[in-house]
């Protein structure tokens, strides 16, 4: 394409693009707004080498040096970015991005950048949802590392996890590069390591005041007084090995061999006996079984182990993993649980329940005249020309509706009323009268960085602030109430008067 | 876990892992095993950087020097890695990968082979589901750049998708890389950039002859002939453009407008220009609406307007895009239609029919003991030890199925009766007397590369072979017949032993 621009003296004509999306995902009627930092990277450091050169020219037969010249000191000097600000709520046909400039940079920048929203807001989107599905006082943690698309489709799973609202990621390396905590215990290969009592390097371990003891016996004496006798051997050999490796950070896999009656036994005699070295003990993961069930007799099993022993042991974290998602969440919590923690993996990372979200980057204006990408289906017909977009908050703080308005428009304000319109159906409007109104873009690329980027937690602070001023109704799972997305009466009318102007008039026979 | 394992003195204790899936995806009976090559390479490259060491010693407390200076020596030169030749078809519970060596870098390798081989394999069997889809002398082509997980993701799903049997890649980057050859053509952008005929750069085109002639009035006396008036002119522009920067490589977007009236009709004068002129037009691409009515309708308009003109045109390549996935492909198929090239993009790279693999890592055996893994679900308990996995042809040519024996047991051999039985139904075996056996699995690292490493092209071959040798009824999309793994009569034994003495007898009150 740009190619054939080039070839039409073209590749300079000034012209807009927007990057959105038609529907929210999941079902839902909000998605988090992510990749910016990262596409405002990628327009900083777009260049072509002589082998990019070369490699095109060769694959296409290009034999036009002026082209190649032209791409050889190509970079995005002459654009401009405007962005919705990373970690806020974007709604459907609200441009993500708005790219001004040349026509043929632009143009090259479509599908990385497609690439690079597209799935960032999808998988922050999914996180926030099973945020809000664990409810306060629980959080998410990403385990999808084994799931993803390659190395790099994993880093980007966990760092757009956790701007949406992960709590943490079991992702080291993304732990390493993005500075997101990491979280992790064992797999059932560590237990299965273990076959026996044999197994167990030592028996002492330094308390808390720096004395060496017995812990073994200890865990032991536990072990008699409760008459746990019938637990797995290899089991309890793999959870003291564990408890002298991490004494401060024991959190143990109990489902390798039977939940009830081996592994929370044996995680019990082990967390106490900690307890009594001094050390906090973490908690249990439950990988199978009814995980409602399992937690509440984690539960109380602990809780009366310490009114038995009289022991004033911390509630432990219960830890739940297996093919968990939004929906088995919800579901948990309606049968009631004890779970602190959901570790999602394969359904956060694939985002399973939809597994794309369908970004557009369509051209709307060029050389100062808007243009219109029509379709035979009327919610695919693009908001033609460059347009600005605005939030506008009701008198009890929540956001009404987000409107666009055509670029030679007055902004609205507050206490000014404004007719906003349904961009499809000309009986659907209302008038606003916003109490607040707040730009949804920002400059952000201006030939080079408008502005500092802000950190990856900076965007998830904001983020769960955004999803916070939301209406509940917007976020609930069941039947939310859309958000509206409309037009100002002026470019209503023009879109709709340039829709009929190209579409051809059909004929049956 | 691996501190764990070191601080119990258990790292160096020799294990074994099987890597491998409990289900094919997609609702079929293969996979198509892919990722090996990266993940040997993998293998040959793992280091501890002091950054990293560093890293992981803080964020988990680690005050182990002995531990540390452990890892900073650790690499791979101690571990052998068996497995599936990269593009082989693979079943349930045969191991992928087989990896052999110190307990604690076997461990350590967990979660990113579990990373290169599943996303690999998943979207390979994807491609070759499509391929077949589409049939004999039609192709697909992977479009995925857009939805992938970020750029990497994108690359993998390119690289994967040729294997398993796409014809090429969008992916410019990919085709550089991974020398696949690249495809594609315009956007809508690039028509909707073209507003009338006064964008039309230049009127002249050198021929075939290397005369320079005015192309446009050619196109327009076909334009003339065949009474086009109401076509787009933006359209019509676009194309004429396209085809002086692209004579030898004509291929029109042409549902912009409207494809019967305008996009189909400009781009059939276009091409009698071309075809005029010398070059050889290559085609079209739909990206809406009904595509086997309007793939049948352009061939047939295309052909027509050759013999009205009688000019010997030679067939139009015909290529659909638009949401394809294996289920339209197949519905296109028994309505008929004439398309040639299927671009696949959203549902080939999210794999969205069924976005992972279930690829788990299991200890099969440690120190000379194997270990199982049971479950409350018969189906996940793991088959223990180290065993060897055959393939038994039958004497049509056909592989019979895959039967896996204990490491000391003889090999089947051609023309030798072998007892093979279900893994975990009693009363499930077979007398099998193989005309052909062949072994699954390859010594590929012994502490180093023990042999070449394929080429894409050559595994992409190898998996055409080896999915051409099956029999149809396993390929089929409805209920195909599932191809049988076995274990050996002394395997079988062996498990069902071991399972019985490791699992708790229940007791219900």
């Amino acid at each position: 394409m740009a190619h054939a621009y080039f070839t039409a003296g073209k590749h300079d004509d000034p012209a807009v693009f927007d990057l959105f999306f038609r529907r929210n995902p999941f079902g839902g009627e909000f998605t988090v707004c992510a990749g910016i930092s990262e596409a405002l990277s990628f327009v900083e450091n777009y260049r072509w080498t002589e082998d990019d050169i070369d490699f095109v020219a060769e694959r296409m037969a290009l034999r036009n040096e002026a082209f190649k010249h032209w791409l050889s000191g190509l970079d995005c000097s002459r654009i401009r970015v405007y962005a919705i600000r990373e970690g806020d709520i974007v709604f459907p046909r609200v441009p993500v991005l708005r790219v001004e400039g040349p026509l043929g940079i632009c143009q090259l920048l479509e599908s990385t950048l497609l690439n690079l929203i597209g799935y960032a807001s999808l998988v922050a989107t999914n996180a926030a949802r099973l945020r809000l599905a664990a409810g306060e006082g629980r959080s998410i943690v990403e385990f999808g590392l084994r799931r993803a698309q390659g190395p790099d489709g994993a880093m980007s799973a966990a760092r757009y996890s956790y701007l949406g609202g992960a709590a943490g990621t079991s992702n080291v390396l993304a732990g390493q590069v993005f500075d997101i905590p990491t979280v992790g215990t064992q797999a059932h290969a560590y237990i299965s390591a273990f076959t026996g009592l044999e197994n167990i390097p030592r028996r002492n371990l330094v308390d808390i005041d720096g004395t060496e003891r017995d812990f073994v016996a200890t865990v032991f004496r536990f072990r008699d007084q409760f008459g746990f006798t019938s637990t797995h051997d290899g089991e309890l050999a793999a959870f003291i090995t564990y408890a002298l490796a991490f004494p401060g950070n024991f959190l143990a896999l109990v489902d390798t061999y039977d939940t009830v009656r081996s592994g929370l036994p044996n995680a019990l005699c082990v967390s106490l006996a900690l307890w009594e070295f001094g050390y906090r003990p973490t908690g249990i993961r439950l990988d199978s079984g009814d995980l409602s069930h399992l937690s509440r007799h984690a539960r109380s099993l602990f809780r009366s182990a310490a009114q038995k022993t009289g022991i004033d042991l911390p509630p432990i974290v219960i830890v739940a993993s297996n093919e968990l998602n939004e929906s088995t969440i919800r579901s948990l919590n309606e049968q009631g649980h004890e779970i602190d923690i959901f570790g999602v993996g394969t359904h956060l990372v694939t985002c399973a329940g939809d597994p794309s979200l369908g970004v557009v980057y369509k051209l709307v204006q060029i050389s100062g005249r808007p243009r219109i990408k029509i379709s035979e289906e009327p919610a695919k017909v693009t908001i033609p020309g460059r347009k600005n977009a605005y939030r506008l908050y009701g008198e009890e703080g929540y956001p009404l509706l987000d409107v666009m308005l055509g670029e030679r428009e007055d902004p609205p304000g507050p206490s000014q009323r404004i007719l906003c319109c349904h961009p499809y159906q000309r009986a659907r409007r209302s008038w606003v009268t916003p109490s607040q109104v707040e730009p949804i873009h920002h400059l952000m690329w201006d030939g080079r960085l408008a502005g500092p980027v802000p950190t990856l937690a900076e965007s998830r602070e904001f983020c769960r602030t955004q999803i916070n001023r939301l209406r509940g109704d917007h976020l609930r799972q069941l039947n939310p109430t859309p958000y509206k997305v409309s037009l100002s009466e002026p470019l209503f009318n023009f879109m709709h008067d340039l829709w009929e102007r190209e579409a051809a008039v059909g004929e049956l026979r």
